[in-house]
């Protein structure tokens, strides 16, 4: 894992205040099916990563998320996922490097067309789900990713795991990238997350995945399971918004890193 | 039927010579699936409209119709249609005006996301199929669908029948408007085109077509079925792709276009 | 509006006692996507129709209704539906006859593979949504539906809304016709329901619903908007699982019905 | 690689003469879009496999399908795919066992319905692209996609390569396995086809291919790249109706099997 920071998400600013983005994934509806909780986990992020119609979303769900997020001042980016409906993105698919490129090039571009009706401003990609990890272990899927993105608009953040091919693959080809932690999962000694079939992957108590996002956002490492420590780059925060605890932690996170002095800003 | 020149296509310029523009369904092709004789028609037209994906395309066959339209140096535009790949588009659906914004958004956004990348220029929309005609005759869809285009573009020619609702809306809108018709079809006496099922609606020998197009273009005369007139404005020509006498109707129709002295060019 | 009983499913058995079935829609989840409160409602039903795949319902969603069902004892009945996933089948769409048939057995052929793998027996097919008003409206589309079914298994009931043609075209291809009302609507004089947008469409209190529901069973009388009254046939009353109030007037209807002495029960 | 025979379906009979199934894919056209040569393949085959819907295939297009397969007196198989149209089913997915069991039973469900509605009899199922590898390799594939056939009708079928997982689980599971080889292709000395991209993979000259296919069926060997032989088991020969040699291969295959004296039929 190699971690190194991209000198424009700064954790720490000249006054010596740290900045971090909370961002949550955004718009997953469909037609006439519900999913998450958008509005309520709204209110505690600075960014949302929007569906885009493959694994999730569909033109309506679309645009409502732009100007719901529009209307909340929070910055956005897409979500583009695998064209796995039926899994909800989250099966990896065998696909080519050009298929990664011409999925994320297609459905960035649709949400583009309706951050720019609605008078925004598209600002980070994210993908999702199998695409985001296969994004993150495949140079040539990460490769593809980032030049997909970068032909659209130069200026694209790319949000990814602290330590994943594409952060690294981003910065090489001159793009912004973000690097995402998650403060309810324990990660392993190389800086992976702890799979979540062990024990002690997942931090249930609200406390304990503040203390998890304290220390990484601040010394820059992560618990691991067996309690060592693991080196990870924490420009961004993934809050979930489904689970039965979704909002209570998310609320209770974003008070935390508040009252410890971080300042909550999405990547400018 | 309304027909008015448009200003921007003037079909005589200071010269006194006539323009009129060729186009031709573009990118129709489906993951393995192959549609239309698309290079063999490219090099006979001025403009193509590419599928976006709802009823035909993918985001591969969406790359290479962009790259092969600006490589034959053809003005590109999207041909967004219904959400019906099964039916390609051409069942009507009980579509909300709403919903032909969203989905004409959609499509148009991912399509410009190609046309991006490499380094051209969109040009126009052009409803398919169903979406087509419901677009000509519905004024909640018509004015929905110019609401999309312009919210994306308004420099966005918007291309529909002539004498449809769709042209005057785009024109109500402040949209530019390019007329479209049919050389192989005749017309009812209104303007609208004679429907298949009934006799002499189609125009199977070229040198009929020919005459045709000529005469709407020309004289703003379209053949009816018994023979007499029906007033059309003729900005464009619409040339099939799939049927056993397409290819040899479209090259028999430029040529004899330009023996006429009619300049072949897409909108300017 | 015809009315005439079936003969099969006998609203009163030899001792008198009166008997209706009570049925709702059921497995219309889909992937991460959860719908209704199916568990919920099972318990006051005796049939179920179990979406198939093409408006709602997937093949994993179809197994566990199924073996729901099942384990509920309550009779299982395919709900076919339009190719519009995104609209829930909720948007009429301009399919042939032809294309009716083939969509009605597909889909019913895919849940009978789930109920005759389960050790169960598929009883019924109730069109859903647009597909419902459809075949219900359209002589060509009730054939195809009733073709499609009898071709299958010519014992299977088919439900549809009193008075409908899909019942008429049923009963005339020889097959068993179970008409259908809804007990939380008023009825139009001709029989069919008053449309959703007028007043007094639907009936808001449990106790109204139970009193429209008795009144059809035993009178063959729905109350219209206006007071008068229209003459329906009550073989199966529909519940409905959306919906905020849904399962207290489910629950207050089953128990009202049975204090009035109505039997409940499928057709047998 | 256990090759076993299945004696169901044995290569000599009483007076030794030996049969042979001839197969090929079916039914793969979808909505507007045509694929392969069905027609012209038909007469040169002893079965057919139908595509279900999901990687290929409709509704409309499986009733064609059947009823011209029951007009030529072939028999009938099942071809269920993975739920990737876009990929026509060719791209490996991360499905569940238990996914690959209900992809199976919707599917072959399916054509089940068009087949006895039609008065036919479904005879086999054989899996599509990656679904036919991931069920040729994987236990726990195999094991689902055959309980799902079980389940359905244990007389049922199984097509799988020569050497395959799938067709010993289907013999463990007691159904009846039909060992499937390639006459066009080389194998490795394993007794695995010699992958694409590898020099000699693939027999251009009709010759060849039914040299190597006599060599399968008598004496139970195919050529491997380098020369050698591996052992196979061919009970039914597989001929493609895609490539521009597609039908050419297919008459002079069966046209020499004959000549050989080897008996074309199905299984009985």
């Amino acid at each position: 894992m190699r971690l190194r920071k991209t000198g424009l998400q700064p954790q720490s600013n000249g006054a010596g205040m740290r900045t971090v983005d909370l961002n949550c994934d955004f718009g997953e509806s469909y037609g006439a099916y519900t999913f998450g909780q958008d509005e309520a986990l709204l209110k505690h992020v600075t960014s949302v990563s929007i569906a885009c119609g493959f694994h999730a979303g569909d033109p309506h769900t679309m645009r409502e998320a732009v100007e719901r997020a529009m209307a909340a001042g929070v910055s956005i980016g897409a979500h583009p996922g695998l064209p796995d409906r039926l899994g909800f993105g989250r099966r990896e698919m065998a696909i080519s490097a050009e298929e990664a490129c011409d999925y994320t090039l297609y459905q960035v571009g649709a949400l583009q067309a309706f951050v720019r009706a609605a008078g925004g401003k598209l600002r980070h990609v994210k993908p999702h789900g199998a695409l985001y990890h296969m994004a993150g272990h495949d140079e040539a899927i990460a490769a593809a990713v980032v030049r997909a993105v970068k032909s659209l608009d130069p200026a694209l953040f790319i949000y990814s795991q602290s330590g994943s091919l594409l952060l690294e693959e981003a910065r090489r080809q001159g793009m912004r990238a973000i690097a995402e932690v998650f403060a309810d999962r324990t990660y392993l000694p190389s800086g992976a997350l702890t799979p979540r079939h062990l024990p002690k992957a997942v931090l249930t108590e609200p406390e304990e995945a503040l203390g998890q996002a304290l220390d990484m956002i601040i010394r820059g490492k992560a618990r691991t399971a067996e309690g060592s420590e693991a080196a990870v780059l924490a420009e961004t925060v993934c809050l979930h918004g489904d689970g039965p605890n979704a909002l209570h932690l998310a609320a209770s996170l974003r008070q935390g890193l508040q009252e410890a002095g971080i300042r909550l800003q999405h990547p400018q």
